[in-house]
């Protein structure tokens, strides 16, 4: 039976892809894909149905999927970075749950491990970090941070946020007693073209990344002082 | 030239490791490889030596890779998860950096997400968590968490753990405060065979997580309610 693949393409690079993902592209009679995703992989969709997600809104894209769904057609919803880390996967979900039709969930190479990980950023090292807090630049509520909790936070930090915030969720953090000095890192575009680190401390690294392209995550903690210069990897499939 | 590649296996399921692994690992010279990641992976290295990490300490796996890196071998490191989370890599990029042997990383679909995700549990929703925090069952130094931040920590937790850290985990953070009636899951061997996933509540989960094996990880917060049983992943590469 035909089921949809709601499908993490990574962070962007095609050859971060998981083998099931491209298999599933591949075979597909629908897609539906977010604007990250690489061009390159899109393509693999030689025989499908190809639906960029950009000018649609949620409700547009869970009624499509519901849509090709219930008529049991191969149906791809291919999402960058994992569905389900700020993949807002689980509305996609629900709405094929509540249609009673068949969904099956394929993790992929998530932004918040691939972006340090190619910019040479540990998350966690034996001694320094045993703790990872992974945010964006609001709350649940869409307010302002618990910055003072976020000031005791032991561990690496992760933002995932627009660029404009920045300076903000830095001042934010110094002010409830985060160091000044602590390092900081800014990873934009890690994995697509135009990949670039910048490392500063929380003092400089609003100054230090200014003038860098979304999207972007910020990295602070000791481990972002490891950061070196973003890897690029070749940008090709195995053929078929 | 050759360079030595740190890559992640993803959580077990051949089919959730990166097209750029798999092609990593078919070229290989020498393969070092993790405990966790699958046979049918390790096999793929055809031509490859084969080491297992098992019964090697760290230095003695840094040693190695350092050894066939400076004889300008394909060397290909596979760690299960993703090299960078919790997963030790900083070190071994460490030593061969130190010996000046070229090295790259390459991330994997970290347990982290996967996990998670082939539960059906997401780790974000739009309106209950803008954060999860990620952690181990001990802190940096090696001591006890520090449970009364973790109470007044917002959004998902995941704790990396032995099974048997998990009813003194659940009992401290409800002792420093969090709600007894809290869901929480416990998710066993997921994308390996015999996977399991448990929900319960903080006061009940050590009791109904009784039985599982390991690997497991811990969910705690409203989004472990949403769980349901693992999927099962097809277990098979494309064709050469």
């Amino acid at each position: 039976m035909s089921i949809v693949s709601i499908v993490g393409a990574g962070p962007g690079d095609p050859g971060l892809v998981t083998v099931k993902a491209l298999e599933l592209v591949r075979n597909a009679e629908v897609l539906v894909y977010d604007r990250l995703v690489s061009l390159e992989l899109v393509l693999q969709a030689a025989g499908a149905a190809r639906i960029a997600r950009d000018g649609l809104n949620q409700e547009d894209v869970n009624d499509l999927l519901v849509h090709h769904g219930l008529r049991g057609r191969r149906v791809v919803r291919l999402k960058g970075g994992d569905p389900f880390l700020f993949g807002r996967g689980y509305e996609e979900v629900e709405a094929l749950a509540a249609a009673g039709v068949p969904y099956e969930v394929v993790p992929g190479v998530s932004t918040l491990t691939a972006v340090p990980g190619l910019a040479g950023i540990p998350l966690t090292t034996r001694d320094v970090a045993a703790q990872v807090t992974v945010l964006t630049g609001t709350s649940a509520d869409g307010g302002e941070l618990d910055y003072a909790h976020l000031a005791a936070t032991p561990g690496t930090l992760v933002i995932f946020m627009g660029l404009r915030r920045l300076e903000r969720i830095a001042d934010g953090l110094i002010l409830a007693g985060r160091p000044v000095d602590e390092a900081a890192a800014v990873i934009s575009r890690v994995s697509l073209p135009g990949a670039e680190v910048r490392i500063g401390t929380l003092g400089t690294i609003a100054a230090v990344a200014r003038g860098l392209r979304a999207p972007a995550v910020a990295v602070v903690g000791e481990v972002a002082a490891l950061g070196a210069p973003a890897q690029a990897l070749p940008l090709s499939f195995p053929t078929r």
